[in-house]
């Protein structure tokens, strides 16, 4: 058994996984933002042929999956373990999404952190000789998601400027020992960071401390500097978010003004599409990380960045019930290889 | 790197991690029945002090993880990650519960079966050398789990005698490399089964099918007979859905009625417990194993079991869109050292 600890909370490959492949499906609006041409399928209706907005997402999870698995040039059969979650109460989106697979799930929840959380424990599952190949799947849909915690779309809330837009998308991830040219170096899972803020429309504030932690915790477990990193990528900061987060920083000793990325800024032109903040959910993340992040990775444009997906844990229930929104966030150390 | 995978979907661990200690806490019902003197904490109110349902299923796991940390006289910093979850939408049980702990965690959904996905995944990180110590934290309640799932408690719905109880409970376990007199030898993740069927008053009919499957795999992976364990335990199936099991696995070649329990079974007299067709839930499992399974394990009276919490991939959305509720089950194998 290898000692692969680092630091307060990190992991260490001594055998970095890699990520063989990766796939993207998202909506109309986000085919319609800057990254719309790298996606690598845009439904022409958010429904996606569906009778409801949950199946339309399980639609997109198998849809994402199919194509990662194709692009590996693998059959279903030789994944050996599937690692999902998304947003919605029981994960539904990922029980339909996942249950043709005939693959073991592991269900995960993590808010938008979640796409964080299946790649690291895919990466730690192909990296320990559990599997030779293991796949990481998440999704979000503005439809379900608004329903799920918000109000009912048919009832036209206005929203603050604070407040993100759910990304309808989903992408999957092949992990395999080698192959491709990106590798998982290492891992820094999140601890839940709660600072009593309680705005459900200002996600980014709940968000920006848990990010804080953990890209601290990350640079402090890798004795690693913000310079080290050609991005330090959160998931659905939005505009608010990100300035919080690099005041945050500042004020622990890290400048990440210049590394800093989010791919809730990047998934829209807020401006033009109305977004506000910026995008959120399970599948901005991780679709920012197939279309654009991995890509640039692949091409050895970026030689390594962390990739910090940010989780508000939000239910109706308990902000009902007047509790706070606690983040987490999860991070993922992506090298070029 | 080893290779550590056996057969279609099971791992057999090269260097097995140890369960070193467990803890159990329950509210008043469960600390009636028959397993009453065995639960490490019996709560004299169900509300366990909290103003809500939710926040006394957040405050039974923390009870439960403290002790269970504490008999390993470990500090809550030295163990480096937590797997946990619970039923609930959004598991903010878990987050409420967890958020104080600063240790980063691992929130999972598996519905009833997510003590089996945590007690694996915490294996599988501390045999790789991620972790000297890692907890696996699980709960249900009975207030919040109706709330999510059925029908709210004032209402005074009449239950059909194959409908199970949800259990309120929450256990915690601390895995290591070595110490204590059990260890996990291997695992055998669950694939999601859906057979279409739809009573969500009658989950053990909905998880049997998925039982099955994970069982009958670990026996072929691990090439070995019902006989070899000396239980094995399935977490809710509860009277209706055992003897849907034993009948499914007689048609795939396996008698198991000789060896199988059920911890839905064990945890209420359901008679004079008016509990129908018995326990079920996340808690039900875990506080099953932490009370009943592990002991027993520890003095040698078994010298192997595999535990198999189920779970029934049921949600209110899906459930009142017509969909059916799909059943997953994870196994892991237990063995006295």
């Amino acid at each position: 058994m290898l000692n692969q600890m680092t630091g307060k909370q990190s992991i260490e490959f001594q055998e970095a996984p890699h990520i063989i492949s990766s796939a993207s499906v998202v909506g109309p609006k986000e085919g319609e933002g800057p990254l719309g041409e790298w996606f690598d399928l845009v439904a022409p209706e958010a429904d996606f042929g569906e009778q409801t907005w949950e199946q339309a997402e399980s639609t997109m999870q198998k849809e994402a999956l199919q194509q990662a698995i194709g692009k590996a040039k693998l059959l279903q059969t030789q994944v050996r373990y599937l690692f999902g979650g998304d947003l919605l109460a029981q994960l539904i989106a990922t029980s339909f999404g996942g249950e043709e697979t005939n693959t073991p799930l592991f269900g995960l929840y993590g808010a938008c952190s979640t796409c964080g959380e299946a790649v690291a424990l895919a990466a730690m599952t192909v990296a320990a000789g559990y599997a030779d190949y293991a796949a990481a799947l998440t999704s979000s849909h503005f439809g379900s998601a608004e329903k799920e915690f918000r109000f009912p779309l048919g009832y036209g809330n206005q929203r603050p400027l604070s407040a993100t837009w759910t990304v309808t998308g989903s992408a999957a991830f092949v992990l395999a020992p080698k192959g491709g040219h990106v590798r998982v170096s290492g891992v820094t899972p999140g601890c839940i960071v709660d600072m009593g803020t309680k705005d459900n429309m200002n996600m980014g504030a709940c968000m920006a401390p848990a990010a804080c932690d953990t890209i601290y915790q990350n640079l402090m477990d890798f004795n690693r500097q913000p310079q080290d990193y050609d991005r330090i990528i959160t998931g659905d900061l939005g505009m608010v978010g990100q300035r919080i987060l690099i005041d945050l920083l500042k004020e622990k000793g890290f400048d990440i003004s210049a590394q800093h990325m989010d791919c809730g800024i990047e998934i829209y032109n807020a401006e033009e599409q109305d977004t506000h903040a910026g995008g959120s959910g399970c599948g901005c993340a991780a679709v920012v990380l197939a279309a654009l992040v991995l890509p640039k990775l692949r091409k050895g444009i970026w030689k390594r960045v962390l990739f910090v997906p940010t989780g508000a844990l939000l239910s109706k229930v308990s902000f009902n019930e007047g509790q706070a929104i606690p983040g987490i966030a999860h991070a993922v150390v992506l090298e070029h290889c």
